[in-house]
């Protein structure tokens, strides 16, 4: 999706004037990769957040919506290697310790400064570590930074995420940035793992929010790589309004142009998370139309993404097509079987809910051998359309995830 | 489970007097295995069947959703190999024939059959074979022939399952018997893969619909491989009186009893479906207590089971207890997360949401080793508990179902 007015750019948070990142090795990860990355912006900006709804929040996640709640912070402390869920008071403590530590060596209030950490479930932080490494991750911040930052929020993923756009939003254009990680433990529902992003816009608070859920509901919410939720799933937009555009608060034009290069960063930062799944060695577009309401069209295209027959299937690139009706058939989608057509890419390969006459299974699994496509499904009873991003479950997905804490 | 008047026997189908059963290879499957079987009361028989509530139903079960609804049956016929799913037309002409075949030979109304097919979804039954094959399908009947349909229909299972045992009901003993099959595409709901259960209990035909909902309510649909659900599970059960107890109609003791001898064999092969699960090394009994209610307990139990990503910890060995919480968390139930705790058998791991102090994972891990073990949740909230038996995911899953139609 790229709308017009939109230019992307190289980089991600700190191709955003004002924004200065950095990312060191503070020894949470066992091996000494970096694991703790900070986001700056110099001038004081507006904010908004979306956090995981598991009913099992983290600690840092805790502290974040506290932090959240005014509509501004101006710094972004986050960790990996170590997720500080389920780690009770102490856990707490040492979120709000790391956003008092940063927060004092940046002149900011604690509640400033939101913090996010990642990695395995149920092991308390390592606070003093983070203590130690503070100093060093502050006076490491750049203006060329953000690949740093990327870096260190990193778990299993095998490659940092960034990306940056400028947006014309009236006369003026304003720049959006962006880094990201994700991997496993991917179903958002209304959040989705980190996701950072900065701006220099000039926006309200309130129009931040709901450009931010906005976005994040068709791009971040949408993707799925294993069907489990984390419980540490945080995206937070820091805006700083260096910019100098007229402020965008109220509906119009404008302010639908923010949110579409929003919408538009989302969705590649998401692209990105699916492609990078654990093991995952194709990203595939689960298009659902012809759905009785919008809520279907989600709801089957959604159990069509998860399920696990139909994901190794997508690994052995085998035209299993039944798997796709199976899985519409357990969906809590309204179906009429003998409606229902399917494509990959535009090769039909089912109509009327049966392999169509002709078919070329052949054709169907060239496409299947291709790193990124489409699986097109009409279920033929109405109007309402919707689409989910998912990848393959690989052998390497079990190899990764059986031995994590190990 | 074992209540007493429990005894088990030998055998599966054919240990129930006045059961006949055969199976043969009718070149269904291409590599020459056994894929067509057959189970017939000489005597007349009460009989009742729960089917998938997959929206996408096979032929086959269409047909035999048509045959049991007068509360009686005589044969069942059941092939592997081709699921006879998606087939339009044409397909539910070639189910109606596998029972007018079989019928006929029998001496049968083709009503009196019932018929279940599985294998892969999409492709129309070869009925010429079934045809060819059907006249030596009724000469090998005999009483010993129960092993014969345990094997031939088995798609990706790896043994055959059948269970039996006699059961007291008042002064008199009755005898249950049952074959399964299963593997993948396990999460049934309200009906499991193939079931077939024969008793020579006089029963009457609401009695016994009762009784074998209320089993497979409790056994067969409290298991899960994989989340999928198939297109072609039924479970079926004949009752041909030859025990000549005094008819089991009205609730009471004898009843109760036979009840309970039903849920024990479909217990029994549930575990077995389970044990046998693509790729599983692992059973793994989720029991919930503590839940705010009944359907609750249900929910948490499920959502662990089919969380990819404990699945994966169970085949790596791993006490990554942190996804158990995971799983909890994005389940519908409600829960609090610092009442929570988890043993693994009488190991506890978890206390009010956090690790146990002193916890010795070595132990767990030791645990985890084992072929079968129970992962034990207390909610900390209620009174109501529930359990679901489930497998590991391993890189073999991935495997099998990457190629399975090439």
């Amino acid at each position: 999706m790229k709308p017009a007015g939109i230019e992307w750019l190289e980089g991600g948070i700190t191709a955003v004037p004002g924004v200065l990142a950095s990312g060191v090795a503070a020894g949470i990860k066992p091996d000494g990769k970096k694991d703790l990355a900070l986001i700056y912006s110099t001038a004081p900006a507006r904010a908004a957040a979306v956090f995981t709804t598991n009913k099992i929040k983290g600690a840092p996640v805790r502290v974040s919506m506290e932090h959240i709640r005014d509509g501004t912070a101006q710094a972004i402390v986050a960790s990996s290697g170590c997720s500080n869920v389920c780690t009770g008071e102490a856990g707490l403590k040492a979120a709000r310790e790391m956003t008092e530590l940063v927060g004092s060596l940046l002149g900011l209030p604690a509640s400033q400064v939101l913090v996010a950490s990642t990695g395995v479930i149920g092991m308390l932080l390592p606070i003093e570590k983070v203590r130690a490494a503070t100093p060093a991750l502050v006076r490491a911040l750049t203006p060329q930074g953000g690949r740093q930052a990327a870096e260190a929020i990193m778990t299993t993923d095998t490659r940092p995420k960034e990306a940056a756009l400028r947006v014309d939003v009236g006369e003026r254009a304003v720049t959006l940035g962006g880094i990201a990680k994700g991997v496993g433990m991917i179903e958002p529902h209304l959040a989705t793992m980190f996701c950072f992003l900065v701006t220099d816009a000039v926006i309200s608070s309130a129009a931040l929010d709901a450009a931010l859920r906005r976005a994040v509901n068709r791009s971040l919410n949408r993707i799925t790589v294993d069907g489990d939720q984390s419980t540490s799933d945080t995206t937070a937009i820091l805006a700083n309004g260096l910019a100098e555009n007229p402020p965008l608060e109220r509906a119009g034009r404008a302010l639908r142009q923010f949110a579409r290069g929003l919408e538009a960063l989302t969705e590649r930062l998401a692209r990105m998370l699916v492609k990078d799944g654990e093991g995952a060695t194709h990203l595939i577009e689960i298009q659902v139309r012809g759905a009785a309401n919008r809520r279907d069209a989600m709801a089957a295209a959604r159990t069509v993404a998860n399920s696990p027959l139909v994901k190794t299937a997508i690994n052995g690139q085998d035209p299993n097509w039944g798997r796709i009706m199976m899985a519409l058939g357990k969906s809590p989608a309204r179906i009429a079987p003998d409606r229902i057509s399917v494509a990959f890419n535009d090769e039909a390969i089912v109509e009327r809910g049966m392999l169509r006459p002709g078919a070329r299974l052949e054709r169907v699994r060239q496409i299947m051998g291709e790193r990124e496509y489409v699986i097109a499904i009409d279920l033929g009873l109405g109007t309402a359309q919707d689409r989910v991003w998912t990848c393959d479950l690989s052998e390497e997905y079990v190899r990764i995830n059986g031995k994590y804490t190990t």
